[in-house]
């Protein structure tokens, strides 16, 4: 798209490298350490039965997530959140920017009254960690779902899950459209875009902040359109992941295929 | 655009009755008190000389915001954040937001060491609560500038406004794009974006979620060009509200007028 | 009583001119916005069936009381107490003295197993915010049981009001004893004490406070009539205020008449 | 005064046995266990160079108290405020009654720029806890005044202390006015008062509330009579306290003699 | 066991003058006000029946401690934890080793569901302040266990004290083991321990820390030695404390006699 | 050392497999991933210049630990200490321990006026997890000083370093004393013990508690044997870790080669 090269040496509308390491934890019931380049972030699904009080007895099921950062995983050391006794607000926002990009893909009546508790820590942060966060979120989702099937907590022919979900930021350095920034690209950003995308190309959340100077039409046209093209590389890179040795994968309600190819 | 009419007669283009009460206070350097709708929120500009700690002796200035509901601001009350002991995502979220959204129209250098504390506190909720709030609160910031001009905390060709600054809300009901949402709408909406727009139609935020079904291209490209739209009438409404007797307004860098006209 | 006048005008034995805005919100079952002068105080009184648990099932129902000021309410800004984490000594204080002033003229056993929270925030101070808020509650309390009443959630015949209530500071400045103190005399003052009456001009609370020199007997005495008189013509504005266009107004236990003209 | 006795005997207008070990702890400046019958309540004075930084620079001290509860103080076990991670709301408020009290018999500027923070932890409750607070807070105050004297942290002519100060409950039972009331006595009270009486006899702070049935002029009248008489007695028993085997005491200022007799 | 004295004439193996005051308290069901040397204990035990949630219905009953210091216990004034509104970590520490202590004597089945908080309350520090509570402690522990013996809360034949326990300081200084560390002592020691013993000799818990260098096998024999001698002393003075006029005593398991004789 | 193998194979005597995967961490000035079986937990050292205020010009460093675990590290998910607001007792407590068994084999003066903060976060968990933090972080540390002389924040010859050390649970499960508990070893564990041992054999803590019945002096002393067996296997994969492809490891002071081979 573009001939100038970044300063790690990928064109404007390349992602870094992404790798999802499927079932990292021996503990939960789904979970993946995700690295988009430097940035990791291991995300476990906890699947429990049973539902916050105040959605009980509808016969639907819920989706919520955490995020949180080591101290050390930033470049300088930053104060643990515990320890000052309350949350910030940058981090109440991921936290619910990832639980709602989850709950956009999930059929609540097909989930039962179940809950599933989505953690996101970040080990190292290089930017990117709340669109690494719903990548590898994803993927610990569908596992903790398969998870419940085979232990019968949702039924056989339940398709919780009704779509793939991925998220990618954009940003504008020097008056050009980037896809993925890195920590030193971000803070450099004019305009900072963080967009979440299902498997099927539609928006989940569109979120763009003039960091410098406020944007015009024309631009916010070019950031979508990288974001979606980097969101269907992401897709991809989940549904290999995801991929069984026998070529199988969770089942996405309306998917034709059984494997994720159709998404 | 549309031949529907909504609960309370509006058509799908229509904002609310938006009214500013300017100066509200007599307390605060700026203030206003705006309604959208039933929505109601008292904006408070304070300004103090100096800047926080890690920005003193860099020759800029500061502006934050804080927003909050009065307990009984909604239908049923809610506990007060002071009582609960932390303070919640959603209010970090929109503090945050309204933060950003001020900062985008000021030049900091030209602020000085100075510091705008803008308080957003929502006496009756009916929707757009944000929205509001960032629509009174450029009044009273402008204001606030104003009075420290006055008052020589500021140099009196400083022009620290380089645009005015409002937001509204926009949302897909029934499949219809529709402006300026109010509760009964916005708890229906399958897709809510709340927009922040300058005086000279640039974007200083965009906030797409969505709350049912994803949504596609086409889908947000028509909230955007409703809330363009509507941010052309807040701007107005804004102007008239600080337009002074003698038909003077606040300076705002790279206006040719100096009233609000050029805006 | 004095040939004194204050600073701004009022002899030593006036109130600053009170307004009380009857049914200010349309969200809560009751609420006023009470003017002292340039001290105001948004109440608004929340009915819910039920009572807290250690009172359940007594047949008794309950009312407590909030008190907060906005942080620009004030002449300099204060920090909010939820940003602080923590409600301070003085908030505590003054939400038990509303507490416990409107629990005086309430006859629990009448009200029955419902709870009526009042939530008093100032939305400007100049002194006498707690004895505005006292005034300013009893009319939304009683808004809120004639609520309760039209859809039966309390008998028709009962009367929960077994009397009204307003407050009122006193103080002494200079030696002279002066009625229903502004800031700048708060501040100067030596004894201050706020006043609690009923409309039968009984007392429910007495609070004086040397802030400089203690006082006798003779100084107490005075401050007290000084109150005792300023309640009558508060009593008088809540009565005005609490009239409907027929001429009623809530039912009291034990007045002969139906409207306020007995209190 | 009155005929009746009470559940342990004594006369309407009897003190409970009232006695203070002066110098209880050997860590504190000053220090005094105080009982109150079966209330007791380890008060300790802590006297430090320096005041808060708010008050820096105008030569003057400063005097500020904390009261608390030992979770076993009472009949049932209550939570630490420690472990619920917030003081509640009586604890403020009797906290800023016994620095008020203290302080209105302080002559700031004689301190000169020192801190003394008063300690007053309940070990054992049964009503009046605050009062006892207040007049064994006393004892310890003068001691480390004079202890400061001693080290020469003070003038040696310095007379920081004004005149003693104690403080008594008084309260109506089944219509009859008493002094000093017992746990029992004190929650069957309709109307409760603690006042606060210095040596010489003048008011610091009244504080009268109706528990049950509001009050009038004349019972306000009856219980301010029996809480002065009580007062002529507590101060006696400070005075006694705080004589040391010379029959020297605490100077106060505009005392003739140099020991209490004068008070 | 050596020649030398320390700094208030002990020798190495002596422990300070130990006094308990069984039954200080008129509130608590157990208590004990203890002293080793200047360092005093306010333990009481307050019993309630029913269980943590977490343990209900299992037939077993509960015993937890908490243990605070008063602001002046200290030489220097310590910040109360509940005005900081968090515990900090030597609090928690020593509140869950004093509860862990406990529970190693006491058999939760025979206890029932019944719940046993114990509160140690420093009113004076100087060294081995946890000590002497988990030693003051057992005897609270006890006559609360007799209290719910005679109101039938427990078994007339249940035992649930199967040992006693009491706890010491050892300490290596100038190269000497010392018994039962003072506070000047306590902050010169290289290394420190905390032994809890019961009543038979056995060891609940060892905490050894190197404050200065790290300490060799033989060093933590010899520190042993003198606790277990120490620990000796300590459960005779438990035993004394408990008996009655008559010659009885708590009743422990497996122990023959009915008083402490064998213990 | 006994004929009976443990649940996953092992001896009584037998270590996990212990690894340690040195500067884990791109951000920190120290790393190491250590895992003691399935237990696995990143330790980090971040340096920075300066000291804590009260340890201000005195010439010396600091060294302090966090620890704490993700939510989902255990089986089953335990709520965040952010989201709660307050670190609970055990986490302190295990803070508290890091903290000091590295402060011991560290010379402060040498350090010089700088600080090294330790993070431990656990991202698995399956029993020690505190000992492996503890082994895990001297291999951090260690990288920390030795990152800090390369950039001339302590002297080329200063030997921060006085010994090493690691840490190793032992326990007596069915009445055998066993090494490195896993967690179904740690919960049956009648005494559990936690030993800290530097790299020349020396006792730093001693941690020994009595879960279920109390212990003898002669299990202590098989407990405290296993636990120098198997430190000295752990202080060799430290010095396996930290050795460096040319053969050189940290410098040690008062080791003679420049190697670990010393140690």
């Amino acid at each position: 798209m573009t001939e100038k090269t970044r300063a790690d040496g990928r064109a404007a509308d390349d992602l870094r490298t992404v790798t999802i390491e499927r079932g990292w934890s021996d503990q939960a019931e789904g979970s993946a350490l995700v690295s988009f380049g430097k940035t990791k972030v291991l995300c476990t699904a906890s699947f429990t039965n049973g539902v916050p009080r105040w959605l009980a007895g509808k016969g639907k099921g819920w989706v919520t997530a955490e995020y949180s950062m080591l101290p050390r995983s930033t470049n300088s050391r930053m104060d643990r959140e515990s320890v000052k006794g309350k949350i910030g607000g940058r981090t109440h926002e991921i936290s619910r920017l990832i639980g709602r990009s989850l709950r956009a893909v999930i059929d609540m009546k097909s989930l039962g009254e179940n809950t599933i508790v989505i953690d996101c820590d970040v080990l190292q942060a290089d930017g990117g960690t709340r669109t690494a966060a719903i990548t590898g979120a994803y993927v610990a989702l569908a596992d903790a779902i398969e998870w419940a099937r085979t232990k019968k907590y949702i039924g056989q022919k339940a398709t919780p899950l009704i779509d793939s979900v991925s998220a990618v930021s954009v940003g504008i350095i020097d008056g050009e459209p980037m896809l993925d920034l890195a920590y030193v690209e971000d803070v450099r950003a004019e305009t900072d875009m963080n967009v979440v995308v299902t498997g099927r190309g539609l928006f989940v959340e569109v979120q763009g902040t003039a960091e410098g100077a406020p944007f015009d039409r024309a631009e916010l046209n070019a950031l979508l359109d990288l974001a979606l093209a980097g969101a269907v590389d992401l897709a991809e890179i989940q549904t290999t992941a995801l991929t069984n040795a026998d070529g199988s994968g969770p089942a996405i309600a309306g998917s034709t295929a059984v494997s994720y190819t159709g998404v």
